[in-house]
């Protein structure tokens, strides 16, 4: 039987949402190791709406588990109702929705707060020793929640321009966390929470390399779960 | 030097716009055979807003353009703008949105009419020689456009329960072209046309399959750029 998989959502587009394509490559790669996948997403207004074209906020309202159903093709339920003995593992794909919709990271930085439904959906599979995989900006989550614990969000340096965002590695430092420098087609896997992460778009590299990057981490996750 | 190619958007969700793993599964595979994508989409309003939760049309508008730029991470134009000189190949990914934005497939099915700028992207292509890649339902398109042409949208029959929409099948053979049933894994090559189609969610399958059958359309196409 395969392994049961939570993915929990944060809306549908990188700059309010879910990053599209890093929330289908984990969608694929679950797929192919044959788990069971159910999707979530918690049932509240978006920070904000942007509009992807102009890269400006747009002046309109949209929820996060309604708009996170255009990427499960409206098989999702609202991350309220996730029951953690269901399920082996649990998935968080990134994006600015992560640190919009499920904490204040965007806004707070190392001082956001972080959902409540988030907070104790990330408990829970901690709590029960099942593995929590997140990519992107998604293993500040794990650093929030988690004091202690050691995630990737790529490098902590902008090498060669390609980790323009490396200061949240000292930010995640500062929350008492290890930051672990890793490239976009690797993932970490912290084995004492069985917690793994993998940079993904945090990196300016070929899509087909950050597909493979988040690839390595859904398969630690279920090797793990 | 990579191929260059050009992608062409409906929206940002199954039901109303491009369906998100289609595209994303086109661009994963394009970026791993080396393509110079741009992407591109009509810059209209959509036919309709579907919440995908619920499954029921939203009292809301968007625009094709600025809801496909979700997909596109901002870096999308107008369609209108497409030069086919710069490019060696175009991709279509399918959605509800390519059979109601794009042309009216959806409501008025063989008897539809074509978006005049997806009518002359498809021409210019098709009289240059170069390459057209379509999945899902996108082969309607090419059906509409070229009469005489060779395309799969699957089986003709609801194999199994796998193809509940078998009787597109149908359709295109009455618009004088011929459909040529595959499964999910392959693409069918029209040589004379150098059109390429594959099935991908006509089909119900796991998203892995669909992958790897549009992945195959990708390289095809690719080969024939």
């Amino acid at each position: 039987m395969g392994k049961r998989v939570a993915v929990v959502l944060a809306g549908c587009g990188v700059f309010d949402g879910s990053e599209i394509h890093e929330a289908s490559a984990a969608l694929v790669h679950l797929s192919r190791g044959g788990a069971e996948v159910k999707i979530f997403a918690p049932n509240i207004e978006q920070r904000d709406v942007v509009n992807h074209l102009k890269g400006s906020p747009a002046d309109e309202k949209r929820n996060v588990l309604v708009e996170s159903a255009r990427l499960a093709r409206g098989n999702i339920q609202d991350l309220a109702e996730l029951k953690v003995s269901e399920f082996d593992a649990v998935i968080f794909p990134g994006g600015f929705g992560v640190a919009k919709n499920m904490c204040s990271w965007a806004v707070d930085g190392k001082n956001c707060t972080v959902n409540e439904h988030v907070n104790s959906t990330l408990r829970a599979f901690h709590s029960a020793k099942k593995p929590i995989g997140l990519c992107c900006i998604s293993p500040v989550l794990a650093a929030k929640v988690f004091p202690g614990c050691e995630v990737t969000v790529g490098q902590d340096k902008n090498i060669d321009g390609r980790f323009p965002d490396a200061e949240t590695a000292s930010a995640i430092a500062e929350l008492g966390c290890k930051h672990v420098c890793k490239d976009v087609s690797e993932s970490h896997v912290d084995k004492a929470n069985k917690i793994v992460t993998t940079c993904a778009f945090m990196c300016k590299a070929p899509l087909h390399e950050i597909f493979d990057g988040i690839g390595t981490m859904v398969e630690e996750v279920l090797k793990l779960a």
